[in-house]
């Protein structure tokens, strides 16, 4: 169990998966409801918005207002996602509320970013100059390499490790040509094709040859494998995980819809902190915003913890009984 | 990776544990139309009904019918459960159908033990006796210790690894003084209170201290954790599990009514089958008995994978693509 993180970093995506699938649009006081409540959970880092065109992400239109307006609580990173320079300038306006940061995110499969980011891979690449270049023009550090699909693909099929980690090999490599520091690889299981073998060769893989770099993954339930997943990249020592809270989410363009998003938030904190594994999340605090996000996209969530309740709840009543 | 087992056996208990918590009455022939369909999966066991007493479990009222209706198919075993001697003598009117086994079951923990089957402890060991008597005189054997409660209790709290293994001793002792040949140590985690160490903790010491018996596991997904305890029990080994299509049931006496029941069969079987464990059954058609058992039901089950649908049917597309 040696390889067990003590503590992980949990960055919070249920504001910016959950809303930009409501099937009714969710109003904006809402929102803002909800991440000042996730802020008050002990969350180190909470994802607010998604500054993506309108058009494509209808949910996300009022992006700017929600994050000029959400209470920034000392001591929590807040984040958002952009594609492409109209999006960093629009999140350069909150450079006061958000922890900026670039990404060079590439997918593993070419047909999905095609679905998802409408380029092919050579595309995808070209684009990636321009928003470097973007970035760096405006002073925000590129970070991170970002994988999408990096497990498989509902449009491709399976995703050889093989070509994961080439794809991990492509966006370093870019980001060395264009002078970024990359401090992390984030792994994403986009469509719900892992399984904890598969995350572990991949990760193992990665890590192997990209020793210097942490590992985060973004793992999805759509099959039910998520916080197994979870436990895989546990033993292999990854030590950051997204996750929203409720399993609020899913990808829009993946063609599996109504299928279960990212993993509950609440879920993986209750695997970490039941093993040992610190967190800094209150559990109880992230249960009541699962309910709230609730009441606030009109719809039950996936979270089976939402249901089955805290443990600590059940011990103090056992405690006082 | 070498614990993993080559291959596993699992029970399909959807009809048993489905049917005794629906909210309406479901008719007999549909409950029969869903075990013809599980028979049809390739799933090599299916518990098909409760011999319990109608008053505490309605919804298992009419468990004679449903036997004496389904249409068994070569090669699969159909157990049923019940906890007492007027139970057995139920099941007995249709031995040739069923195939019948005692257990000797303990609760790990007294406040369950006093919930689920109205005994303390003691009462529970002197119950035992004459339900072990009423097996052996009717030519039953007696081949299963099964321990409720083993991880957990929603009543008492935590069960400490120790107590688990204590309730294995007590049960295991009593099965020897009554003469049973005990084959498998069944470890329930009946409300979910499990996590993947705690999992290989009681695991590993019930094998290293019973090294001839098989374990199976019981696992609930109460709080979402129950595929990643069934990946801890795989890597110690284990290669028999319970499992409920689509998600079905849960313990009507447990205290988190609507909390998901026995981890979904065909999230168990994606998990193993994409590892390589054979587990003989077709995945699809399990899907499709999982769709089937929402219509019976009536209402949406938990499983996130009849959601997300089967990767064998996106390969296929993204092969014809």
């Amino acid at each position: 169990m040696s390889d067990l993180p003590r503590a992980v970093r949990i960055t919070e995506e249920g504001p910016r998966e959950g809303f930009q699938i409501a099937a009714t649009p969710v109003p904006t006081q809402d929102k803002i409801a909800l991440i000042d409540a996730l802020s008050a959970t002990g969350a180190p880092r909470i994802q607010v918005a998604s500054f993506v065109s309108p058009k494509r992400v209808p949910g996300w239109a009022d992006a700017d207002a929600v994050v000029a307006g959400f209470a920034p609580r000392a001591g929590v990173a807040y984040t958002a996602l952009w594609f492409n320079a109209q999006g960093l300038d629009r999140a350069m306006a909150f450079k006061d509320r958000l922890t900026l940061y670039g990404s060079v995110t590439v997918a593993a499969s070419e047909a999905f970013s095609l679905k998802n980011l409408n380029r092919d891979r050579a595309g995808q690449i070209a684009a990636q100059r321009e928003t470097i270049a973007a970035h760096q023009a405006a002073g925000v550090p590129v970070t991170r390499v970002s994988v999408q699909a990096a497990f498989g693909c509902n449009f491709s099929g399976d995703v050889a490790p093989a070509r994961a980690v080439a794809a991990v090999s492509e966006a370093m490599a870019l980001a060395e040509e264009t002078g970024c520091a990359i401090e992390k690889i984030a792994l994403a299981d986009t469509m719900g094709w892992a399984n904890p073998l598969l995350i572990e060769r991949v990760v193992g893989e990665v890590r192997s040859r990209w020793p210097g770099q942490a590992v985060s993954l973004h793992l999805h339930d759509t099959r039910g494998l998520g916080i197994a997943n979870a436990m895989a990249g546990l033993r292999m020592g990854v030590a950051e995980f997204d996750a929203a809270v409720g399993g609020a989410g899913g990808c829009p363009f993946a063609g599996h819809a109504g299928a279960p998003g990212n993993i509950a938030t609440e879920e993986l904190v209750l695997l970490c902190e039941e093993m040992g594994i610190a967190t800094g999340i209150d559990l109880d605090a992230l249960i009541a915003a699962g309910h709230l996000a609730e009441r606030v996209l009109g719809r039950t969530l996936p979270s089976a913890l939402l249901r089955g309740g805290s443990l600590a709840g059940f011990r103090a009543k056992a405690r006082a009984a």
